[in-house]
């Protein structure tokens, strides 16, 4: 059955690839972004032109004025560096912006009850669990028996890749056609290029090589 | 043991017993209010005054960005009429915002997180259950589980007043010396007086004479 999906949409490799396969099997598909003041706003702008490009309905929901609340993370506090290295290390926790996915998914609810859309879509994957407890699927779980329940319209939480690695992404993103090169994820946040370093950049490297997909990044380190 | 508290604090009523009821029993509490571009943002104005007089820190969070998201309630849309009656008419349900409770619940959350908070305090009460789905405990209960999953630190919700009625808040506050004449409820908006027509006029005059508290509230009607 078609139905009206809101995707949660960083511009980023996961969630660009479930926008294109929610498309791809007929959904009505929305995309919300989100502004938390984040180091890497330029994801933002890749957002706005894969939707473009797509034809799909896309907003960005300003949350900049929370920053302050969201101190401790690398990602919205500038005096907290950028960790190098593999995500599997200790050090990436620091990367973990406070209760972010719980406020990017109380958002596009808010959205899809105020448009009776079916569901929110959410690219959080295999990979993700180690370093962000709010990719792990009983946390998933609980919030879309809350969103289940707080309206009277109920709302689910279409998780796909739940069960996925990021190669599997890649693979999956090659099949659909998707613009893989022109999603943005990388920590730093400079503009077109990816730093190479960072814990995103080094899984999205690997990702395309275990996928033996080529990566068209544009990376600072060769 | 002594626990530090982020209360959803609206100041309307119930909120503020809360922030009392648990400063009275020796937390540390914090109060965070969301400027979500409501019609009764007046509210705002007393929940700061309410916090100065306490000595309690205080933060106001601006989603008012998020208001062209939120439309279909009389609180956000300015052509929707605020409805008059009592809150058991069907015609209330008018004033749901869509999904604000568990919006508020994911700021506090991540202010709670980044501040190492133990939890947070939310004052639904009873009354609340029969217009606002998002003060059913199922609901609080599965964004409480997902509260103590979505960090490493986690938190819980403190919800004391879920089996009280708002005549029982009524006579809490009195006891506990709270200021009532201060908190401001009223949906129309209008600053320093209640309508005294509108569902929360209604259920706040009803409330003060059950529990048989003199009302100082500055009603429009007598």
């Amino acid at each position: 059955m078609r139905q009206t999906i809101i995707v949660i949409f960083s511009g980023g490799l996961d969630s660009t690839v479930l926008l294109h396969k929610l498309k791809n099997e007929g959904h009505e598909v929305l995309a919300l972004s989100i502004d938390y003041g984040q180091r890497h706003r330029y994801e933002l702008t890749q957002a706005a032109r894969i939707c473009a490009r797509l034809g799909i309905e896309h907003r960005t929901a300003d949350l900049s004025a929370l920053k302050p609340l969201l101190s401790g993370s690398s990602q919205t506090s500038d005096d907290q560096p950028v960790p190098h290295g593999h995500y599997a290390e200790e050090s990436m926790k620091l990367t973990v912006v406070p209760n972010r996915n719980m406020l990017m998914m109380a958002v596009a609810g808010a959205w899809a009850i105020s448009r009776k859309a079916h569901g929110i879509g959410y690219a959080a994957h295999a990979g993700d669990h180690a370093i962000y407890p709010d990719c792990r699927e009983e946390f998933v779980q609980a919030l879309d028996t809350a969103l289940g329940l707080a309206d009277w319209h109920p709302v689910y939480i279409l998780r796909p890749f739940m069960n996925m690695t990021k190669a599997d992404i890649v693979r999956e993103g090659h099949r659909l056609g998707a613009p893989l090169e022109m999603t943005y994820s990388c920590y730093e946040g400079v503009p077109e290029i990816h730093c190479g370093k960072c814990g995103t950049c080094v899984e999205r490297r690997e990702a395309f090589e275990i996928a033996q997909v080529k990566d068209f990044t544009n990376y600072v380190q060769t």
